[in-house]
């Protein structure tokens, strides 16, 4: 019997329009489709590619063993992470073993910053993969808010918003464009750190960009945390014009 | 009579299964479609496109005065591409005025170094407009490549082939992930500066990712001039494993 294949495939920052036509493909004919989610909570991944999934599909869901109980700093949060992502490339092992193609699930691009690389890191040698770009969110986001990135040969970085502050400013001092990722809790020393790098004028802030009850406002006149779906955009600086 | 919309529009990085569903829905169904392209030359951005466009649908053709006759480095380079792109806002706008919507098609994303964006800089004020983002070509490239770019707290940084030597090699020392982009004639120092940050042997070359004819090579193992389709992936360093 032939093993069946891994696709890993980006569904884009929320709106389901922004996914590209090979996902759409790709959902629509799998045997089984998986991704991430929380106890007891839809995964976003799912809902935007929602239109696509046959009746008939079977579900995978990954259920991620906490997400804030406990720290990103505690040595235990990631020996957890890590025996969750051992299990989830077994569960799909198994039905890519059984001759069945797998699709899985990634909200924005799979490879930057999403957990399917986890997997693919322990699965890729042993199984057929491939993998599908996704729109991220910061595209998304940069489309949304009207805000052109990189003219001529702007650098552009793109920064966790976990980064400490004295870090995230000096990047921020650096770059032409920059985007603020993951920005979450975090709101209070990212806003210290683009403050810091005198670029609060130039900073667009945008919660759930593409997506239901988005919000564009230049970060000065914002206040208080943010949700994790947000991000703060600074165009850049050079170019013809 | 109402004035049009101009959809600014990403294609993706090649091929054509890379488009969203939103860019395929308003490339079918625009009166007008535009684009960019070389004298003589048939537009990459239509060539992707093409499946979507109707018989009916009117094309513009904004083609370059220029493109490798004249140095950046000569002022005369910048007017000329001012003017270029002045001229190209007045047509758009006349099409805008006549109160037909008008699709600009980009190759990529169009905010991340697209031509696109000095049009949009022009009319944005003074027409209804919005943005598709697009696959970006890191994004296809990385997927081809197989290459998971940033885990956990990793920066990415883009950075343009144009930039000098040492600069960019100062950029590869600090950033975790990058890519470097539209490198062309500018291989052999982008080939310099990567041996200079110390990070040849991670360096991963792709050479018209998602299109025909692709290539994936260590950048090691690549010598001489590249086309300007191009890049090198520098995947990150850190992260949960």
């Amino acid at each position: 019997m032939m093993a069946g294949t891994l696709s890993i495939v980006g569904v884009g920052p929320g709106d389901p329009e922004l996914m590209t036509l090979r996902a759409a493909r790709l959902i629509g004919s799998a045997p089984v489709v998986a991704y991430f989610c929380r106890e007891n909570h839809p995964s976003q991944a799912r809902t935007i590619a929602q239109a696509h999934i046959a009746p008939t599909t079977e579900e995978l869901r990954l259920v991620y063993p906490f997400t804030t109980e406990i720290s990103v700093n505690d040595p235990a949060y990631h020996q957890n992470m890590a025996a969750f992502y051992n299990q989830s490339a077994d569960r799909l092992a198994e039905v890519l073993a059984s001759g069945r193609d797998v699709t899985l699930l990634c909200e924005g691009d799979p490879f930057l910053y999403g957990s399917a690389m986890y997997v693919f890191d322990r699965l890729r040698k042993h199984w057929n993969t491939q993998v599908v770009p996704g729109i991220m969110a910061m595209n998304g986001c940069w489309s949304q808010a009207q805000a052109p990135m990189t003219h001529g040969d702007d650098v552009l970085c793109v920064l966790p918003a976990t980064l400490p502050e004295d870090e995230l400013a000096d990047w921020l001092k650096r770059a032409d464009a920059a985007v603020v990722m993951k920005i979450g809790r975090n709101m209070p020393h990212v806003r210290k750190a683009i403050s810091q790098s005198g670029r609060m004028e130039d900073a667009v802030y945008v919660e759930r960009g593409t997506q239901g009850g988005q919000v564009i406002a230049p970060l000065a006149e914002r206040e208080g945390t943010a949700p994790y779906f947000s991000l703060v955009l600074l165009p850049g600086r050079k170019g013809v014009r």
